[in-house]
């Protein structure tokens, strides 16, 4: 197994805070300058003028596709969206029982279920040219998989993919049934692009960290969505749009505001752990709402400068801005994305960057494997009173 | 999220080796003195004069239990084991997907489901009562889970949990339709006892991780099951089994082990990257052998005694022993188990490890997110060509 657990112990800030565990070519985030990129490129710039496709290829091939390239990688990836059989006939059960749980719980259970039927093999047992047509198996189907989940649970039969329609067109129209308007379409497009990947967040970690045991791409695309579903990951831009309903109409905005920073609550959609700046994905998609425009937009917009403003007097210093789940929310909502769909929407950009990562890691030999310090009871203690075991 | 991504940067060994992630009340290894425990009680110990619901307590109370309390706490979990009706129904799909994959797959599957059907919650958005609920559930289910599984890969119906027999004959009885030999139940309990928890490896890591976000204990137990099934992770007992195939009688072990050793190849059920004492759950698994005694029994003592004997002329100073996958492989055919339920036998045990760190770290409110250091080449680079993106 290769693992020195009598390395000398190495103490370090909690939760690893600041510990390099890996070095990376997939991308970075530099929270002072509000800039973050895929490989070498300004990913807010990839949004803007590329397609999900064309930044896909960039993540998982390392450089961006010419028009040949792009070509064959769309009509490859167009063609694994359709589900296996078994997958297929699994999915209303799956879906009456994440009925509760929610979305990425049935997400969760899909991908794993999804590797299973492909034959997904453990990385370190296969060449780069099969892990990748694994990991890009796994992305392709996402959607399908999401918007059948979403379907069943509403008693709506799946709507079958269109290889004819782009990742993110095919995406809206596998949840609607019906041909996606282009411009929203391509708002869910940027919106996609722009989050496929973000720094070392704890789901791109966690991913890693099975990636280093050698399992299979879903198995660690499923721990990967585990950690995306705990509350404190982040990506959850429905919450952000909850402020916005709280509110109701601008002039509710001081007293609504004021009333929860007093309270010491977190005000969700500002504030960003990394950014000191404008959150860049803030930006971009506070530029397609606009593009959308209505009486929306306006509150958002209203809401953001007066939110800003007051945060600015309540906490001077801290640079509170809109993070990307504010407009992320308002944008997605005028897609027509019901909001329950919004994480889900944001896992299925996700999983590309993820898969950048685990077929990184992959590259790699060695395993991710931290030590406890035991801190209980002097060990050993008798054993109590044994009492004589049930045969 | 209280994350400071801007601490400073901290290099550390490769795979956080040594690297101290948490405090732990759960057990530790002791490897130069071939001793592990389980919060202050001697495993081993444990394995030999206790039952599995009682380690099982311990594990996720904290204490042993008293006979009042034994007797709740087997009656809950022996309620627990019967499957909601979703996942039932949606067994036979996943045996089906997982066909190829093999039983972890469907294992991973099948928990992701269960903790999706019982509306399994965040841990940081419940209480510590709910957590321990959700985890007795899942870990009460797993011989349930497992057992359909394999039967139903074979077109056999899947036979229903008995409250009245115990965690472990009640796996052997759902396996085969049969009651269980009391002595291979017991033989299985004390493997599946001794086998709970082993220090801080990659899966408990996985679920540590996953747990850190608030993720509910279905999203940490199925990224843990993905980690343990790399091959990189360890856990793997017929591996050492298909060493004893392959040398097949005692005079052969000679030729058979000098020829691997040359090649470089590792001798599967020999070292362990801790211990450098024999492995104390080997020690016990090989008594537990020679209670039982027969042929294979003889021949896996044989083959041992030899096989050190030439690790020791060939590697001196190693020190290479019999480690725990060697006798549990003995011990399980033993018992009648099938060969490729080894590995999930071993994960039915550990679920109650994971769980126990994952109650553990969800006592703790800090996510664990270390952070990637960027080597790519420089960014910003000018996205090349923008090309018209299709509406």
């Amino acid at each position: 197994m290769g693992i020195n657990r009598t390395a000398p112990r190495v103490d370090v800030p909690r939760g690893l805070a600041g510990v390099v565990v890996t070095d990376t070519e997939v991308g970075d985030v530099r929270g002072t300058e509000g800039f973050y990129h895929y490989r070498q490129y300004s990913a807010v710039e990839l949004a803007r003028t590329r397609g999900f496709e064309d930044v896909w290829h960039l993540l998982l091939h390392g450089e961006l596709p010419g028009p040949d390239r792009r070509a064959a990688f769309t009509a490859e990836t167009a063609a694994l969206r359709r589900l296996p059989d078994e997958v297929r006939a699994a999915l209303p059960a799956i879906a009456a029982a994440s009925r509760t749980s929610g979305p990425l719980a049935g997400m969760r259970t899909a991908l794993s279920l999804l590797g299973a039927a492909k034959g997904f093999r453990p990385v370190y047992d296969i060449d780069a040219g099969r892990r990748r047509a694994d990991a890009l198996a796994a992305c392709a189907a996402v959607p399908t998989l999401l918007t059948a989940l979403y379907r069943l649970g509403r008693g709506l039969d799946p709507v079958e993919p269109r290889e004819d329609l782009s990742h993110a067109a095919d995406y809206l129209y596998m949840l609607t049934g019906e041909e996606p308007d282009p411009r929203q379409a391509r708002a869910v497009e940027q919106y996609l692009i722009s989050t496929i990947d973000h720094g070392f967040n704890a789901s791109t970690f966690t991913a890693r960290v099975i990636a280093s045991t050698g399992a299979d791409v879903a198995a660690c695309l499923t721990g990967a969505v585990g950690a995306l579903s705990g509350p404190l990951h982040g990506g959850a831009p429905s919450r952000a749009l909850d402020t916005l309903d709280a509110i109701g109409t601008p002039d509710r905005t001081d007293a609504w505001i004021r009333e929860r920073v007093l309270a010491g609550d977190r005000i969700m959609g500002f504030g960003h752990p990394v950014y000191r700046t404008e959150d860049p994905r803030s930006r971009m998609l506070r530029e397609i709402a606009l593009g959308f425009g209505g009486p929306r937009v306006d509150l958002a917009v209203q809401v953001e400068r007066q939110v800003e403003a007051i945060l600015a007097e309540l906490k001077p210093g801290r640079e509170l801005h809109t993070n990307v789940e504010y407009y992320a929310g308002v944008v997605m909502e005028l897609c027509g994305l019901p909001r329950e769909m919004f994480t889900p929407t944001f896992a299925a950009a996700r999983v590309v960057g993820w898969s950048a990562n685990i077929l990184e890691q992959a590259e790699d030999s060695k395993i991710i494997r931290p030590v406890a310090r035991y801190v209980g009871p002097q060990a050993p203690a008798p054993v109590p009173a044994p009492v004589p075991v049930p045969a």
